[in-house]
């Protein structure tokens, strides 16, 4: 029989009435003829909670220790979940992370899957049962407890959905799928019903938010990955590989972020090996580096900018301003109330049209542009917080995103 | 080194203050020169909660499913405990049961342990870590989680202290030890200094409560077990096989229970092997009997009485009441506001002056003697309910048991 995998997160299961609702979905699905996994995230807050109950125990809490306290969270709603499936006539299993055979490299806090050793689950479906399987954790070799990071449940539900060779893999949350723009911010934005991996990865902040490896493994597996609602039976966005030919080559969304801080370090002499030098030791101090931009040098000098998360911001300036001072730059400047705009649509390198289109748009609107990058599928432009939402509007009209 | 088992219950460990108060009683503890296991119970009223929320999404929970969800409970409390500990510059790691190596028989909700492969714990101790042992839970060879039943931890502990050949197994909780009464009836109770395993099984009403299997393990296994308070410095009580000479033959305690409900099969038919049918039957319904009585029996016929857990009493009467009705006996009567009282003390078989010392001062203050049953270290009287603490009182003071 067809295998289906669905996911359901934790707002879909903060409670014991919302714990039976989804078994009930599940119980519809299977009524269909496929056989279900189902992957859980851990109940509402219930991860946040043991986040915070670890920091009153410890300042500093092990990783170690940390992925078994968050591991427990999967399990009670696994478990919780497979009793009112039991309870409404469908026999159900839970599996942990170990049962369900995720084996995961030696890394706490954030492991990759190494191996899906599905036959435990392959088993538990011969015998008609639905399997629950744990998301967001798996265990190394010797039996450690290890988890995959914020949204590995994400990660867990495709990685099965390969290893099982399962028809499709389902993501149920609580907004009903990918938009054209944040609709909080673009009353008008629309529902796509289907879109790219490549899109997908960039258009994630325009609502149902996925862990980004997941993406990337569904592209790799080429599992078709719906996500929808668990709370309507809207249609959802299925994110796949054959995007109908119509809506190739053009913008499919807007996508925005607000967590930017800049750093910039100013007249930075030009010679080999100073930027590698940065960014290296950043990497060192595990500081993600988004977008990277040095200008065109004027007098063997040039200014070098960089965006981080806000949260580290103290991290960066931390690492960058004694190699500045070493390498003989300028000062080190800061501004923490940025934001990133970016238009996204698979092929649109073809089209330089839209760039200026772009430019002229967030100008028309009163919007300064900061930094500017680009990649194959996206032009992204770092603007001032406050204008944030101006400028996602204005490249929503601009583009004609509000038309089907 | 001397390797030390430590077990700590739920309401040492019931916030995160008192987490950090048992790291600092285990550093002090490992300070002394000991290797240090530690068993965790769930902290303060968890499992309680856990067994709610399982009522909650299923009218009865599948057993496989409450045990996945029980033992996240004590998951929780040691990978706080292992934090707050490493927090404190104590290395220190949390083992799952199956981590621990408890192997467990293929029973849910009550799995006696089968086996225990210490290894892991060994290197761990090797290394200087303290091993911090999640309590009540196991794992069958097919990797199936299980919990031991209420008081598992006990037993967890216990069975550590004997694979690992500890010299001594600790069990840390909330009172300061066994006493000759339950202080909370007779304020004159003292704590004993030291009991043997069988008065520990038969006084467990009095004080700290241990699951009986643990008890067993200790005896069998010949583990001095000490009871103590997480939090005082007070002394304890310690179970062992070598009680000194001068408490043996004598009394050394009262014990009560006031969960106790009788039910009475009037004029039963004398013939052989009606006994049998009730009390296979009543095992077959899992209803568990405590003191059975048969009065000898005039004209062919006998009034067959016996006592059972109060939540137990409906179980109980659709067993016994068919049963009766085949058997030609007569009526079936029950009394559900009953006690237990009974004096302990190994030896007290070879001194009859014992019972009539008891039914003599439970007649001087007025109570009433429903049954009688004795064994090697204990004579019992069923009492009514509200006389209970009467009793108790009654007996601490005829067996001089304020004295030291």
């Amino acid at each position: 029989m067809p295998i289906i995998v669905q996911k359901y997160g934790g707002s879909s299961l903060a409670d014991a009435e919302k714990v039976r609702g989804v078994a009930r979905r599940i119980i519809a699905a299977k009524a269909k003829g496929d056989d279900i996994v189902v992957v859980c995230s851990a109940m509402g807050d219930s991860t946040d909670d043991l986040l915070a109950l670890s920091r009153q125990v410890a300042t500093t809490p092990v990783e170690r220790e940390v992925d078994l306290l968050l591991s427990t969270g999967e399990m009670v709603s696994c478990a919780l979940l497979a009793m009112a499936l039991n309870d409404m006539d469908c026999t159900a299993v839970s599996l942990t992370g170990l049962q369900a055979g995720i084996q995961t490299e030696s890394l706490h806090g954030k492991a990759r899957i190494a191996d899906v050793a599905p036959e435990r689950i392959e088993a538990e479906l011969e015998a008609g049962k639905v399997a629950v399987v744990c998301g967001f954790q798996g265990v190394t070799k010797a039996q450690e407890v290890t988890t995959l990071g914020r949204g590995g449940s994400d990660t867990t539900a495709v990685a099965l959905a390969a290893a099982l060779k399962a028809e499709r893999c389902e993501i149920y949350t609580d907004v009903e799928g990918i938009y054209t723009a944040d609709p909080r911010i673009v009353p008008e934005a629309r529902k796509l019903s289907e879109i790219g991996y490549e899109e997908m990865l960039e258009l994630a902040s325009s609502g149902a938010k996925m862990q980004p490896r997941s993406i990337e493994l569904g592209e790799l597996y080429d599992i078709p990955i719906l996500v929808a609602s668990t709370f309507s039976d809207a249609p959802g966005t299925l994110i796949h590989r054959e995007v109908a030919m119509e809506v190739r080559n053009r913008v499919r969304g807007v996508a925005s972020d607000t967590n930017v801080a800049k750093v910039t370090v100013l007249a930075v002499p030009d010679k080999p090996g100073i930027a590698a030098t940065f960014f290296e030791q950043l990497t060192d101090a595990a500081v993600s580096v988004d977008t990277i931009v040095q200008n065109t040098s004027v007098e063997k000098l040039s200014d070098l900018s960089f965006t981080v998360d806000r949260t580290e911001i103290a991290k960066a300036l931390a690492v960058v301003e004694p190699i500045a001072a070493k390498v003989g730059a300028g000062s080190v400047t800061h501004d923490a109330a940025l934001a990133k705009v970016s238009v996204v649509g698979t092929g649109m390198q073809n089209s330089p049209g839209y760039a200026s289109t772009m430019f002229r748009s967030l100008a028309d609107a009163g919007v300064n542009i900061e930094m500017i990058s680009t990649s194959e599928i996206r032009i992204t432009c770092i603007v001032s917080e406050s204008q944030c939402a101006d400028a996602v509007r204005a490249l929503h009209k601009a583009f004609e995103l509000d038309q089907d």
